[in-house]
């Protein structure tokens, strides 16, 4: 099977329809697709395009027996979290693929890892518009282009002292997971099936990031760790942070319990993979006290879990309060890749 | 270092001002570059946006010792090219990055990358507006992102029966320099620095591209060889074309006698090289016989050599003219990853 053979039966297909009542914006927007130097999207009147990229390598990202499908839908999910993390509608990806000859071959492999990726894309109406694929070291690029109007994306650079500092679904469990997987902690079956789910199949955010544009000041997607990425804010906002470590606690789904118990790990175990944990691909995200109820209905209207754990203040640096109203220093640290 | 100050360090930047006189199209058009989660580009009204997505892999796109200038040069221009066959203008790209620990810590490495990325971003008003970085074998994945007026894209299945068949620059140099480097053919030091420039330097031919606009029928960028990429236009047309051969011939810039005399390879295996070679980023487009004298006026203003090679016929596939007027057929073969 040669490259353009294996693009056109694995990666190059007709736009699937919109189920009805569903948003066109995504498919009316692709004007030409795989197939010629460039793709051609049209996007809405006065809209900014909001670009992205992340680049996934074997025995990084992921494991050599990783499941192709999960690959897939992890690729572009961490590129669409990134979109709602500013708030914006997906218009459409593309993949640059490397790929050792015995993957190239295989056909079962690329099926899933092209069924995973359309999966998600479908979901989110974006569509595969173009990539590359060559031989080398197992690698995935992938970049998302998306739409928001101009002047309302949710930027790093908003929070303002007095924001509440909010969190979307969970934290911490793929960190867990992976710690699992190591064997460094035993996990019952269910719980680890459920954790794992967290590591595997991230749910990037979309519809909750495009309902809180004009609510919240500032956002981010939790990728490298909680405290790492709320860093970020905290330094182009030019403010600092207080984390309530018990509510942060909580935002693991894999009861602590459940962790605890079986593994003996302790509580400040448990709540460092919560802080810096990473491959959550949930939003931090800051909004004034008096936007709380607007908050909370994007939440119930996107059907999103979010939390409250602390709060923006004008003292530089991250803390952590203990349930007494005691604060410790927090690293603003998350994962760096030559650290 | 860590990962974000290798970013900081060499891949951030302010952009720069444009030259007096020159288009602010792409620097107006950055609303938000590297820094937070996504960047914000500003299309102009009206316009489509054309994307190109292009993955370079150590020990096969590129050596392990080759020029880092020419390496950052390089990864930019073969995206570029492609703007240029669609007949875009740049908006942005973006740099996703895999690097081997020991790249990681090469300072003067990646100051040369990033200068020789940067000095033909600034050349075509290209900002870098993201990326990512990471551990892993060696591996640029650039995108691009331009723009132009809708309905007015070069595409790959607008060529038409009489259209003439055009070529933009040199063609076959790229593989000539790599059978020198490889041993199997000696050059003439001068003419083997010639021909290495466009190995390692292409230039993509984005003036031509928009200069065309409007008078081209079908544009494609040469990468995998003519031939191979001359086949996609018909493909895509439903048409077959005729080369001239002492045309397609007169293509390569090393002259004929240099690479002969020394070598004794045959003009059948240099054919080849102009045919099937790749790695060239010239453009190949039709146009029809009443458009000639605006082909040469888009070439003349734009400083861009261009040669009229041959003719797209009804009759299906690709032949060779020989100078006596006999037609051979030509496989329209030309290089595969997995191949």
């Amino acid at each position: 099977m040669g490259e353009f053979e294996l693009i056109d039966r694995f990666f190059k297909r007709q736009a699937t329809p919109a189920p009805a009542g569903q948003a066109q914006a995504a498919a009316d927007s692709m004007v030409l697709g795989i197939g010629d130097d460039c793709a051609l999207l049209q996007p809405a009147p006065g809209m900014q395009l909001a670009v992205s990229t992340d680049m996934l390598v074997e025995g990084r990202h992921f494991l050599p027996d990783v499941d192709p499908a999960a690959l897939g839908h992890k690729a572009l999910a961490v590129n669409l979290s990134d979109l709602a993390a500013m708030g914006a509608e997906p218009l459409g990806c593309t993949l640059a693929l490397a790929l050792p000859p015995e993957r190239a071959q295989d056909d079962a492999w690329l099926a899933a890892l092209a069924a995973g990726l359309f999966a998600l894309a479908d979901e989110h109406r974006c569509p595969l518009v173009g990539g590359d694929t060559t031989a080398g070291p197992l690698n995935l690029c992938l970049t998302v282009f998306g739409q928001l109007p101009a002047g309302q994306a949710l930027r790093r650079d908003g929070a303002r002292v007095g924001d509440e500092l909010w969190v979307s679904g969970t934290l911490g469990d793929a960190r867990l997971t992976l710690a699992a997987l190591r064997g460094e902690l035993r996990l019952p079956p269910a719980a680890l099936a459920a954790a794992r789910q967290r590591l595997e199949r991230p749910t990037p955010r979309l519809a909750l990031g495009q309902a809180l544009r004009g609510i919240a000041h500032s956002a981010i997607d939790v990728s490298d760790g909680l405290a790492g990425d709320l860093g970020h804010i905290l330094h182009a906002s030019r403010v600092g942070a207080a984390i309530e470590s018990d509510k942060a606690l909580n935002l693991m789904a894999t009861h602590g319990h459940e962790a605890g118990t079986e593994s003996r790990w302790d509580v400040p175990t448990l709540l460092s993979f919560v802080l810096h944990g990473g491959d959550d691909y949930e939003l931090a995200f800051t909004a004034p006290p008096t936007a709380r109820a607007a908050v909370q209905a994007a939440a119930a209207q996107t059907a999103t879990r979010v939390t409250r754990i602390g709060r923006i203040e004008a003292e530089p640096g991250l803390r952590l309060i203990d349930a007494a109203g005691h604060a410790s220093p927090l690293a603003a640290r998350g994962f760096d890749h030559f650290a």
